[in-house]
């Protein structure tokens, strides 16, 4: 097996509505699950204000520290929304009409209705690089490895493949989860000496709490798919001896 | 009406499980909404993997940039939380059992119960406060203004009334959400002036999309209840003159 680099992602979330709780953050979710699959380990999150100030920073900080960076939200015509013109700042590159949002987004509206609130969304900076909106018309874009996105769910999902042949992944992470009754306490020793013998993989332990029942669900991780079966049966073994109940496994 | 100084805090969610995308975060909500009653703003997110050094940096950073710092996740009794260990570096601080959280898990247990995978969660730094847990027994603790939760979103919430007498807020923030039958793009150039009006308070625009019809939460947020009943109306004006139907006013 090749070893290749780990290739590595931030994400910013950019949004007031996030911070005050209104919203619950759920892009995390789909770009982190889609980025495994592309074998790219998303290993920061942050959600920041609609501010330029901030935006600016975090994306220079961002880029220099990530192979790759996603943006979410504020990218609509909307006076709240100045990801795009933040971005361009940032890159210290022209805001303006990019030639091909524009004729995308002319032919999206009927003829009269590409008023000036919607002929903001064409406006990025003027050398970037679309990422084409197969749900509402209006384009996302990227410019070196920042990538904006918009903060809508199912549009922001609808855009990600369009994606895939252009970012360079590592190794895909696999996965395999144990659903066990059984309380974290329970199982902390034998699971801690199990993590020191397997140093190749990442053991995570998620204690949940449904339909009125406690519960801990163990997450094997590694890129490396025998070793974590060599883990898997570890830790079988002593789910056996301690009889705990497996109540799913995926 | 008074001017208290905006008070404002941060969030750093400790966990693979949310950068991984397995997990859905739904602490910052349930932290920021409560924030908010109490007249704190929350200004920054950051989610981070269960990484001793990336956790102590952060906490250092943000403890420094904000009056109050919450961590969530990674006090439970298993080899990947950290967090406790790791608050305990940042402050320079003694790891080890905290008398307080000994006894409280201690009467816990049943005879013979109080395990050793299970003391662990006593320790921390051995002179941080305790944050009680009305759900599951194991505390919580703060050093400080960082305050330390576990992840499980239950847990978690059950524990937040517990500090509201330790922290100091301002004024707390209010808020009149509009839901409007409209697009973005319609409404955008008449936000933008009612914005640039108002500038004590802070109009945000969300689209949303729901039962296949698309729509627009319009959120106005001031400590001013007055700027925003007047803001409010000049809303009202401009929706009527367009004929766009309100969903609901909250």
């Amino acid at each position: 097996m090749t070893n290749k680099k780990e290739i590595i992602a931030g994400i910013i979330i950019i949004g007031n509505e996030v911070l005050s709780g209104r919203t619950k953050d759920v892009n995390t979710s789909s770009i982190a699950i889609w980025l495994n699959s592309l074998g790219i380990k998303v290993n920061e999150v942050r959600t920041i204000p609609d501010d330029e100030k901030i935006i600016i920073d975090t994306v220079n900080e961002l880029r220099k520290k990530f192979n790759y960076v996603f943006t979410t939200g504020g990218i609509g015509p909307t006076h709240d929304d100045i990801t795009a013109e933040s971005i361009s700042k940032a890159f210290n590159l022209v805001y303006g009409f990019q030639k091909e949002a524009f004729s995308i987004l002319e032919k999206y509206y009927k003829p009269g209705e590409f008023t000036e609130g919607r002929q903001k969304m064409a406006k990025m900076p003027t050398t970037a690089n679309l990422i084409l909106n197969p749900s509402s018309g209006a384009p996302g874009f990227y410019v070196e490895n920042v990538f904006c996105l918009p903060g809508v769910p199912s549009i922001l999902k609808s855009m990600l493949g369009g994606l895939n042949n252009i970012l360079v992944g590592g190794d895909p992470v696999i996965s395999k989860t144990l659903n066990l009754r059984t309380v974290e306490s329970e199982i902390a020793k034998s699971l801690s000496e199990i993590q020191d013998q397997n140093q190749e993989v990442e053991i995570g332990s998620y204690p949940f709490f449904r339909a009125g029942k406690l519960g801990v669900s163990i997450v094997i991780r590694s890129t490396n798919q025998s070793k974590i079966d060599q883990c898997n049966d570890q830790i079988l073994n002593f789910i056996k001896v301690k009889d705990i109940e497996i109540l799913k496994e995926i």
